[in-house]
């Protein structure tokens, strides 16, 4: 998960933007645990093309495991600081049709809608901090016909659709406390004298291992580029290398390094550090000086 | 499969969008067996950027199994409903090179094209009933060389993106009899007292299980929300609530409910209904009250 | 991998569009190996967003293998043909981070983005040859902060968006001869007499098994339509018959073809080939008159 950091102060009086012709957004960005074999993804994206004809859709994934809120989360945070201001749209949501709110947080230039589980906060955090929150009340803004288990289709989309033809956040319902938006639990991370014990947050197609340890933390634990390291999973270590890229090691070997998101990875040159180390996501691992 | 019903009269005579700018259709959506990974879907997007340049392509899934027609018709149906006024090309095709036709089916608004073998016609039954079909024979409308395997690049693709620039349906070839289109197999389904027999048409990435029942077979077997059933396979019988959604039964057991597109599904909350029940598409369930 | 051709005169001659409005190239096309899991592509969409708002991106696949240049090169290379006029973004890189180049390849009407690893030159080829290349060293046209393991997002996704808009490819750096340009190895064909013996260079999803052998090959062997024919690996032989579809022969029976991108292929009617013969990428297979 992103670390948490305040709202910023002058992110939330930023103006969004006005300048775009036709709606407030030009773009919506889009993520799910749907996959994209059985049509679930297409239908919310037909319920967007008839409110907000002129908006532009990029997925940011839809294979996010099943249910999996706290990784949703992740892709999603990861992959805001590169989009344009934009109605960020993701659902994640193993409690659909029971009480569990529905939500529109603004957060810098941004707006996202979704539900009210954690999958929302991470990103909010990165894009400057949640600076408003409204429940998904009205069903103006909402298909006429809502079935109990594909609230992606028929509330988040057409909400998220109408947000970006300029309809007002505050029009959605209730202003919600931004403290009363749930957030996912905190990983696993502990520093120490050139060692750092932290979760597997993420393990992506390459088979690369991302911790949920930052460069800072590096920093902390007096962790340099060029040290000698072993990875340690429970009985077993393997010695690494703290560098910069795949190929500062020999094909095959192991690489520590800070990752495009600026975690703390580790890799295979040339392979997958997940099957090397025999881990996955939520397994804990310690980095350490050799 | 949907259920079908007879071509609306209304439908028929109601006018497709004339009022969308440079070409009849905005929109065309586009469903294929090729999945993603070998560049098929996108020499087909290429060949109708180049033919219709501002027609704008809605993917409902590229993930169909390789050649399963009714599968294919099945998540076009279950998507048209949700989707603009469009060209809808569908494109699973065992039959490509052989005789088998490809046609071109109007349906309310929208167009439908790809091979006649099944793929199409409940999603123009949907759509509100075939009101008129084409035959693909005026190759002026393909591309220039037609493979023998890609039909999709070569005849329909093409052929879709001629029709979103406002060509006549009619040009396409000669008048079809819509009661002469190939329609896939109905599947199983056998309502009783208090317990519906029926084959189970889908399984989505979450497991859940989706039966060719719908909400007024429930209704005609006189199962009321809140019952207890039995779902039964072979010799097994597991418990289960007839719910609304997946958080009205217990972590890791079995709801009964009428899902997003209006059959009658199984799911655990929290898991997977089709690992739990051992089942796949094709198999037939029984569903009674306990 | 797509047979080298010298590049042609007139095609490094030919002006590159300029009537397209505001921009160079109205089109983009994506190829990666980076699954669409996990953001990356998304991060690169957004990159690209915010510099060229208007370009449509058409996604090639980023289901290439894992660092599998010579197969992203090949899925580029059939697909090309089909694409409008546009900036081919591939980014296939093992070498990230390293000495490996950065190069714009002009090819056609087209210009070409990615690492100098071979992974665009059979593309460059079959849209007329190299015509000129340019390595990319200019940060101008990059991001402010460049990681060390993510350049599609970092560098070769804002150049290709800036090629998008209008800049010139000599504006991104020196320019390099294109005979210094990485090539990826050529695949083994030997054709004798009424036999072909080719490498297998992909496997799609269908399973259909193609060679590195084309149709011109097949008439170099002498074998025609119709002809029996034995498909042989290591110590297995299997009766196959040298037709144009898929149902040219029984269910279950293997055909050999020539495929939609003109190379020789094997598949099961109705079934998988390269489950049937045991075979995958890099194999070598030899066909021959019974």
């Amino acid at each position: 998960m992103v670390r948490h950091r305040a709202p910023m102060e002058d992110a939330c009086r930023a103006p969004r933007p006005d300048n775009l012709g036709m709606g407030a957004y030009d773009w919506l960005s889009f993520t799910t645990d749907y996959g994209e074999a059985d049509g679930f993804v297409a239908a919310c994206r037909g319920v967007i093309a008839r409110i907000a004809p002129n908006v532009r859709v990029i997925d940011v994934s839809h294979q996010v495991p099943a249910q999996d809120v706290r990784r949703g989360a992740g892709v999603l945070a990861q992959t805001v600081p590169w989009l344009p201001p934009s109605v960020h749209l993701a659902v994640v949501d193993p409690g659909v049709g029971t009480a569990r709110r529905g939500v529109c947080i603004v957060a810098g230039e941004s707006v996202l809608v979704g539900p009210d589980n954690g999958v929302l906060l991470p990103a909010a955090d990165v894009l400057g901090g949640p600076c408003e929150a409204y429940e998904l009340e009205d069903p103006k803004y909402w298909l006429s016909n809502v079935s109990a288990t594909f609230h992606g289709r028929d509330i988040f989309a057409p909400v998220a659709a109408h947000l970006s033809t300029g309809v007002e956040p505050a029009a959605l319902g209730r202003a919600l406390p931004t403290d009363s938006l749930a957030r996912p639990a905190a990983p696993i991370v502990a520093v120490g004298v050139a060692r750092i014990e932290a979760e597997v947050q993420a393990v992506d197609g390459f088979g690369n291992v991302q911790l949920a340890a930052t460069a800072s933390d590096l920093a902390a634990a007096g962790l340099v580029q060029g040290s000698a390291l072993t990875v340690n999973m429970r009985r077993t270590a393997r010695r690494a290398l703290l560098g910069e890229t795949f190929g500062d090691v020999g094909h095959g070997e192991l690489v520590v390094y800070v990752d495009s998101a600026n975690y703390v990875a580790i890799a295979v040159n040339g392979g997958s550090a997940a099957a090397a180390l025999g881990v996955r996501t939520g397994d804990t691992l310690l980095v350490a000086a050799a």
